[in-house]
């Protein structure tokens, strides 16, 4: 760690401060330059280091701290350089094979559901999404059907033979959504919802994890230490697009986020391009982009009428739109070294 | 509810729209232009309008749907013209003084906890704050005291008389943190913690909702709006700075923010320049300009050590500072038609 | 036009209205809500549109002004469906072959662009960039060879047949810079310096135009239209990233923004990979991502020696970064219906 | 100038990296940790800075630079801490006395203009604003009455005693604007047009110098050290609001940047609330608030009658509400310490 002293900092204040530091059991290195001093710290545990270094900002004489290493590491690409693959009944996510999870936006009825799932299975996906429990801006929007469309999509399961993938939004649903789902979603609005993240470390389930629409990529890969501190190392990152000031899309597709989680995690990547762009129009481009970038799959949304999706309509890929989809990126896999 | 169409709609398309809202039983009126056709809908509630926007745009030859009213109406300025005061053990929040919520940020110890409570009180504070359930991006950071923090809170109400506010987290810890604090505080984070919001809803407790760092201002009001859909009034909205490219401070305050919340809503309205400016030495002319707007009060984090804090120290106010930002508040606050 | 009046709206303010559009020669359509009055205005041009709608936003008794159609017409989709070839020196920007445009940022040496544009021009690149004229964000940087680094640029297009392309900054440039390069570049600094477009649409000469880090891009449409307005249509739109929140990489690559462009123009578009990451690790994937978006080429920075590169060493492509990159477009390009 | 290799960085990487800056005659200070080596270099001059920092940060062993000191001189605070006060005809900005800069957005009429004018010095506006020459983001939008319109303003200030200030655009305009005008006005989307910065440097006339609206603090003190590099140092700072992800106002008013531009330069800093907010409705509160935080003065935009304003109509002030607005700030300004 680095400490960084103002112009004005006296020979005490750096005394002051090598006694402090001392005191805590850390070795000091002081370097002083012409116009500033500039103090090493060494053997801080890297847990400890957020939080030292905002005390030391709030001392007078201290004008920044650097810190060097990764607030992360269970996660980090060098925990486990060669990657991981998380086996979800036989489906692998993180390997070879490019991952596909399609379905509706909210489970509405048992036609809607099943018919969908019938169909992105016959196009070739992988694993069937559809949400039980959603999180709604205003309060007078559908909030979903519960355990009852928890019970829905065990039955689609049972039809297809797809896994399945949920969202759970409350501490309290863990338990009961552990019991259907085969995979946790955890959705952008509950990224920094840290008791749901413990509660969902505390099970060994495979987790997909969206990014937050306004967290960094190291917050992102933070959320997930959350994760795998508690020993859940299931964790799949998803990219779903950011918030930025452009309001022609939805949210703003990070594309660099998926070459820089690869970089900096052994985590499989998924994209989410339905949430990333808000319009179906643009959904098959960003999902080749995604998938050109290293991504290990996608995420899209399907609904057999989009025109009466209860939610998510607007960028709910029709059936024809979904084979297309389908078509191109099976163009597409070869070309990047993947299959499909 | 007006529906823009595509140039290319034809007359059998206006056609299936008309029938399509007239079996829904709603009113049709069509305006047709020189280049395209606009559909207005009548008779939507207000309630039933996202998700028909929603379904609506999903149709090929719709270009854009426009929503004229608020999705929001219990928090709305027009359901109670005159304002809210919020009644907490006595200090009033809303009406014409102005109120001081200041404390540590992070109930540490109980030297810490008094010290600081005489302290502010001695100064002038209304309201004290403190942390025992802390969100910490990171997993290895100190995540508070919890219960034995409450009874700290308590402790000190008990000694200085000052009514206290604490963060909660977790639905499954609402009940308790009830049992000792006066006012909830939702945090940046779990603003969409939709969950939260309708356990707290639940309740008729007051509660301080802090706007997301990257939620619009209506999605802010509808958040209120999902507590006080179910019940309970008792809500003080409080701006505490927004995500932006800016990195020199923390987070940017938005002033705007102010006077929008308090045309936009009749509910209090509370300013957290600790954490919208993340810098100590920026926090009391931030407090200022948001009393200037037309805040209600602010919430400020204080430390008798900020250099020893276990979070947040390089934004908490030694005690010198609070006591120079009192002042200025004091010689404020009549030029705004205000007490303090 | 579509005018949303405020629920307080009278008749009496109606009537004015409805008067007020009359005697601008508009026609009025008037449609009576529940709640409100929408008032159609009729018979608007679309350049006109703005203004008016500025002026009747400051009416108090109007909430909202919607205005249908798209502000920009010679660059809209809809002029030319068939798309926009752009011939420069017999390269075709915007065909069905993608363009590679690579080239050190700036000019430094004439033994540094020569052996740059040899080695890039061996790998396949089509067109030389180079930079003579710099926008340095510190008066203290590099600001250009200026007339003598457009002097290298001629050469080196002499010696291996490859067209150039570099910036222009200043009005007063315009015309020389005319002289040696056979495309403009407007930087994204300068996408909303109107002077410099302008005297750029007075010529006829191809131009890329970069989109402003902030500009949404239907502003960035609006800027292209500038200089198709004055006549000169050969403009090539490049997207090189956005500011947001993010600073793990230098600017945020907007992916949406490649389809998004390619629907709403008939200009060819071409993405900037090198700061729309700011790390040449994560440049050929970007890239990758944007030709799988339906971008028409990419521009990337290329140096022999990055390290000892004035300006954007870390986004510039070692040789051997950027003959690696060259084979992974080379493999995409067939997958996605392209040659290169 | 800190250096942080990567943990992989060998012997022989911290040997050459050594010779390299041995080199170039920089002192070079090695400090190993456990982890990683960080070196140390000294004797960098802070306009080289910037530069070496690019070219290390491209070498493969390097993880980041990090630079400690500011890449400004002529306009830190320290190179004048007691502050900078500009005297443009007898008035004094940067002083104890607030000054109100209002006029319209544009001139339009002799008659707009002169009564505009008249009112505005009525109620003790110090300077009168209005543009000749209007940034517009259509082609298609009214561009400004040019040299006909810079006579209009050396009229009433002919007739008021007003001081003027008007927005240039371009290199070529600089000298006739000079002629007319006593304060230049240098918009947001030009704050990087180094072009115009430069000529503008080059004459000796005060300046204003609105922040680009996605730029950061520091990048807008370099814009002004541009300025201030040619030895041009009256300077005037002006925050109008940055482009954020909110879009209920048209910006939003960085508050925090007021105290911060203080704490950074000595030169005066002006809040333009009329841009910062876009609604003329919160222009008032936001005046206030910036006055509170310690801003210098206000620029804002007054107009007849804002329904037939050619621009701006919707945050521009009736004449009723710009006198409310100088009300509310003369019973502010002795609270805060200033008069008016």
């Amino acid at each position: 760690m680095i400490i960084v002293l103002t112009p004005q900092a006296t020979d005490k204040d750096v005394d002051e401060l090598t006694d402090n530091l001392k005191s805590r059991g850390f070795g000091v290195h002081i370097s002083r330059g012409v116009e500033r001093t500039i103090v090493g710290c060494i053997g801080v545990l890297d847990t400890e280091k957020a939080e030292l270094s905002e005390q030391l900002q709030a001392l007078p004489y201290v004008e920044r701290v650097v810190i060097i290493s990764k607030p992360y590491k269970l996660v980090g690409r060098a925990f486990r350089p060669e990657g991981t693959i998380i086996n979800v009944r036989g489906v692998e996510i993180g390997g070879n094979r490019l991952t596909v999870m399609a379905g509706p936006c909210t489970i509405e009825t048992e036609e809607q559901l099943m018919e969908t799932a019938r169909f992105v299975k016959q196009m070739g996906a992988h694993i069937l999404r559809g949400g039980a429990y959603k999180p709604s801006t205003s309060p007078y929007s559908f909030q979903g059907m519960g355990k009852d469309g928890l019970k829905l999509l065990a039955a689609a399961r049972e039809e297809t033979g797809l896994p399945i993938i949920t969202e759970v939004m409350d501490t309290r649903d863990v338990e009961l959504v552990a019991q259907y789902t085969d995979i946790f979603q955890v959705g952008t609005r509950n990224m920094t919802n840290f008791a749901l993240l413990k509660e969902i470390g505390n099970t060994n389930m495979p987790v997909l994890l969206k990014r937050g629409w306004a967290s960094l990529i190291e917050e992102w890969m933070q959320a997930a230490e959350y994760i795998a501190s508690r020993g859940n190392y299931n964790i799949i990152l998803c990219e779903r697009g950011i918030r930025t000031f452009e309001t022609y899309t939805r949210n703003t597709f990070d594309i660099n986020a998926i070459p820089v989680a690869k970089e900096l995690s052994h985590l499989p990547v998924i994209a989410d391009p339905s949430h990333g762009t808000g319009k179906a129009s643009l959904v098959p481009a960003v999902a080749a982009a995604a998938i050109a970038a290293g991504a290990d799959g996608v995420i899209v949304e399907v609904h057999p009428h989009p025109e009466r999706a209860l939610k998510d309509g607007p960028q709910s890929l029709r059936f024809e739109a979904f084979a297309q989809m389908m078509e191109r990126l099976r163009a597409l896999a070869p070309a990047v070294g993947r299959s499909i």
